[in-house]
């Protein structure tokens, strides 16, 4: 939208026109936009107004600086993350990790997994109804897509289920931790995911190598049995340029799960 | 956890402490946290220091100046947004409005509604099946929750379907607009809500009153009929420090629904 509000100041209106820009598709993802020179010319104004004004894009994540290369538009070509579809048990059952859904086709590495037995967090043990200190499984690992680090996850089992099975070493095996806790008994078949979102901590922006003015979406999912005991918190912590998440439900009574 | 990485520069060192203190508790939400001069004296620093400390903070929605008062804990005191539960037939059906289930006695207040005909956006025309430059019902609104403005709505629905009907005018009565559509014989029982975060435009943080540091989360989401008729796309802009959302599932391939 052309603005006529001339009280704004100027590094604002030309920051709106360059959005704007960008929103009709003159300027496409992975574009170079105009640079400082082209901006004063164009505008007659200072270079520091046109420095102000790509920082402004800068700082709301839609354009990214590359050193001694210009200002660019954000490539965003995100994940699509199913939350229902993806858990679901015939995608898991048979042997599939339930991320492999989301790649299409892109490469998606997991590193820095860290298996390791701690005494349960408090809101952990909480989720999970463990005693005081009671031990859990602690499995760490790092999402990287294409070479770019998405999502750190931090998954807490109860180790009274999962002690001397696979999920407490590196490889679980075909299906993961999954089809290992349905070998146990105890199949996760609820889920509850609760999604926050937030700017990133200094060593959450290393750890994902996050770009300036971008925040992180954080989500906490929780499996259940079929009896409704909670079996594993899945911490996550996710690159929000790098994901769309997706959630398909029906409204009639039957679908939802209990609410406690 | 305490950090021992002298390489890091004083300021992110402070900046890690209080935010320690934060996560332990020392500080509770709205707390006022130490000012520069308390700082200066505490880690032996300069004012310039212990303001880009206090600084780090508040960039990452922690915290935030008060005017002439300090810089305090954010108070994060968000509202549960239910995906599932929160639409079940069982609750917009006896006349409740599906946002009900979010407020549990706090006061929020619908401002801004405005109801125009408009020609489908792109966009919009294509996921609700429209022919070109087709009209939509629009309907835009505010939600305000305890004198804030938490979440912005715009709502589009097919014109052939709800001219004539109440959803064309700002009260749309009991039960609301999933009501109206029910007794047109296209009740919405499947959904699919697609989200994503970033930092909001200049115009969002105006109309949100957002403070420094803090995403928006978008949410998309599109209703369908029985028959998979889509009938409403409602974009939505949340504060993300005002929200938590929670969708609650079965991993059974019985719950959900078709994918396309």
């Amino acid at each position: 939208m052309a603005t006529t509000d001339d009280r704004r100041p100027k590094y604002q209106r030309i920051a709106d026109s360059l959005r704007e820009a960008i929103e009709t598709g003159e300027y496409g993802p992975g574009d170079r936009l105009p640079g400082e020179n082209e901006l004063m010319s164009t505008y007659g104004v200072a270079r520091m107004t046109a420095r102000q004004a790509l920082s402004v894009l800068r700082e709301e994540g839609v354009a990214e600086a590359r050193k001694g290369a210009g200002v660019f538009v954000r490539a965003f070509r995100p994940l699509r993350r199913r939350g229902i579809h993806r858990l679901s048990r015939d995608q898991w059952g048979d042997g599939r990790s339930i991320w492999s859904a989301d790649i299409e086709n892109r490469d998606l590495e997991v590193d820095g997994i860290t298996v390791s037995e701690e005494p349960a967090p408090e809101h952990i043990g909480a989720v999970l109804d463990l005693a005081d200190g009671e031990a859990v499984c602690v499995r760490r690992r790092r999402f990287v897509l294409d070479g770019k680090p998405v999502l750190l996850a931090t998954s807490h089992l109860p180790m009274s289920l999962v002690a001397g099975s696979a999920i407490t070493r590196e490889d679980t095996g075909p299906g993961g931790t999954y089809a290992r806790l349905a070998e146990l008994g105890h199949a996760p078949v609820h889920f509850r995911e609760e999604i926050r979102s937030r700017m990133p901590s200094k060593d959450e922006t290393t750890r994902l190598s996050m770009s300036a003015g971008t925040p992180v979406i954080l989500i906490c999912r929780t499996a259940y049995t079929a009896e409704g005991r909670p079996v594993e918190v899945n911490e996550m912590t996710l690159d929000a340029s790098s994901y769309i998440l997706e959630y398909d439900f029906d409204a009639g009574p039957g679908t939802a799960t209990a609410d406690n």
